[in-house]
């Protein structure tokens, strides 16, 4: 008989949002009265409307689709160059960062691209996280087969696990032994810690020393305030041949619904081949782009493209103005009710410690039900984030105002 | 070091459409001044504009985006559910087969999904393809290092090819050895035939009582112009257990540059695990849907459920009309040229015989040189293409007309 991917039979079934999901359908169904008053800060979700230049050059995009003359079938797999070089001018060659317009590949979502990308890297390489960390990048491990087992608290055997906590800064120490692939989040998803350019410079200088891969994922970094903090990767020298960076348009644009994002591969990173060679991964991804993808929509793309247009890019600055603002007031607040709290600075995201003795799900359950607002227990990002919970930024004004209203009166 | 996926080393570097642009752009730098009277008659995709009531849902839609109170973030990964279910009724529940809303999984392609659905099956399938073929099924098995080598004539040692010729009708004879997997794909690409419920009858009862998958491509069915000929694998009793089925919005209503397809696999549908279980394949695609996947853009789902009102069902009729329309204008001529057709009645594509001791690439050179127009070479679909030619009647009337009289001309 045909078989399955038994590396799926290894993932624990509780991922952690449809296990939020679920707890707050509970609380509703026995407070149907509460329902209306609760708050969620918990899925890291974007909730003010897309900019005006976003949607005006999308208007225009499916109007150009409905004449025969402007109308776009299949695009370029890799993305339209219009998108590719406003990305490269602004993203890169306005900070001095030597990327190709070529080496940009648009996509659909980070989360796809951080699990596609294992389709063109070799079976079974040794793998070190963060922990605590985005769920996406142990799952899709475990899916291709790079790892053990689940253990009881939800670790896996064989996975690297790179212990982020106040002592560190959340910015982890080097693997003990040497590993094929490095998973690194800066602006971090979900301790909001920043990374400096000397952090980033140890980590380029032991990936190429031990040959490994850095899987750089910025999906955060527009929330960046500090101007002299790197935003890519590729600031730091070397980092051309050893890292491959995913950016986003979801939490710098509001794109969560649209759908756009991309990766930045360069033409100088290699990987051994099963005879020896090395060779360029960039050649690969682009055989995969041109073989299992066709491209993100041409009215998407145009969208996108608007966010580099001054108008474009002031909106989008409002729009991190407002929930970067929102993070400052929300860590006032959580600092004022008395908690121990890291991150909201440059990032949209507030991690902070559990009331002594509480686990994370315990605070969970303590603020649905006290404050009815939804939160994400820090246990859900792995072993490391039990006795934390994180706060998202992302929310109205009036709503954070409320969850600040909430809290001093505990 | 890390190492690369070093099956995709084993892929021939010529992908069947960089050959045509390439040759194409050739003859342009050549003979400049034919560059404008090129008709391209190869790579299949829509030309005219997409449905007005296609475009309106979507302006609606960008504009929902545009306030808070209607503004959409994250939408279910596997697809909304106004989409799932006008999909359920309308291409399903109104033909008699049971398919369940849940069981519809809606992507930004066939394309992709044809080759991630690969992701979720075992490793080291054997696998059966069609003869002439769509190159992405190869190529996404060679990815996945389900083959062996290439050999000189472009086909790969491992693959079980089955042979589609005019003595067979291109209904291809049951596998001489077992295999786990086999794609079919009717209406067919590139052939243009069509299957009856006899021959699908004798696939899905080989499936049974081998074990063996069927992937059903149906991204032509709505080409489909006779009433009693099947649309759907699941009209045939029994596929349940042993079919997934791939749809699309590409061809059906000019969303080739718009990006919206869906994938049908049933609850009933099982596969061995490691262990020795069998274990319904949903529940893997679901996890793989909510791990490396996050959703088709709100704007375009809200565009595509446009396709199942009454307007839209009428424009989109209006279009399959023109393109097979086409079709029927492109057999006529091309009977009355002398050459020998195939296809081109439930297809957009019609297959034709080469003149004889001419190749697949020696004609397209002709039609390139002698008429100005593209047409594609039935040997870039697998050896037994070799002496045919794919005429795609995607293509305005003019342009089509215009074939005509080129052809009429020699």
């Amino acid at each position: 008989m045909f078989s399955l991917n038994s590396n799926y039979l290894k993932l624990k079934a509780g991922y952690l949002f449809p296990e939020i999901a679920r707890r707050v359908q509970e609380f509703i169904t026995t407070n149907p009265s509460q329902a209306d008053h609760l708050i969620r800060c918990g899925i890291g979700d974007v909730t003010e409307p897309l900019p005006l230049a976003v949607r005006e050059a999308m208007h225009v995009a499916v109007d150009e689709m409905g004449s025969r003359s402007t109308f776009r079938g299949y695009g370029p797999e890799q993305g339209y160059d219009f998108l590719r070089r406003a990305i490269q001018q602004s993203e890169y060659a306005a900070r001095g960062i030597p990327i190709a317009e070529d080496e940009i590949f648009i996509s659909d979502g980070s989360k796809c691209d951080g699990g596609n990308i294992l389709d063109i890297l070799g079976a079974h390489p040794s793998v070190a996280l963060m922990d605590p960390v985005y769920p996406v990048y142990v799952d899709t491990n475990v899916m291709a087969g790079h790892t053990g087992n689940a253990r009881e608290d939800g670790s896996y055997e064989g996975i690297v696990y790179l212990e982020c906590t106040p002592e560190n800064h959340f910015i982890p120490s080097l693997p003990q032994r040497r590993v094929d692939l490095i998973y690194l989040c800066y602006p971090n998803n979900p301790t909001g810690a920043v990374a400096s350019h000397q952090a980033l410079r140890a980590w380029v200088q032991y990936a190429r020393e031990h040959q490994a891969l850095l899987l750089f994922d910025a999906a955060y970094e527009a929330y960046i305030q500090d101007k002299t903090l790197p935003h890519s990767i590729y600031e730091i020298p070397g980092a051309r041949q050893c890292a491959i960076e995913f950016r986003s348009f979801s939490k710098k644009a509001g794109f969560t619904g649209v759908r756009c994002a991309f990766t930045i591969i360069p033409k100088e990173l290699l990987a051994l081949s099963a005879t020896g060679e090395k060779k360029p991964l960039h050649a690969l991804w682009h055989r995969r782009f041109t073989t299992k993808f066709n491209g993100v929509s041409y009215i998407t793309q145009r969208g996108a493209a608007a966010i580099y247009t001054p108008e474009g890019a002031a909106q989008v600055q409002a729009l991190l103005d407002h929930y970067i603002g929102n993070a400052a007031i929300l860590r006032e607040a959580v600092i004022a009710a008395g908690l121990t709290v890291y991150g909201g600075v440059h990032a949209p995201y507030l991690w902070v410690k559990s009331p002594q003795g509480e686990t994370s799900w315990q605070t969970f359950d303590r603020f649905l039900h006290d404050y009815r607002i939804v939160i994400t227990p820090g246990s859900g990002f792995g072993r490391a984030g039990e006795g934390y919970f994180r706060i998202s930024a992302f929310n109205s004004r009036e709503n954070i105002l409320e969850v600040v209203k909430r809290l001093s009166s505990c």
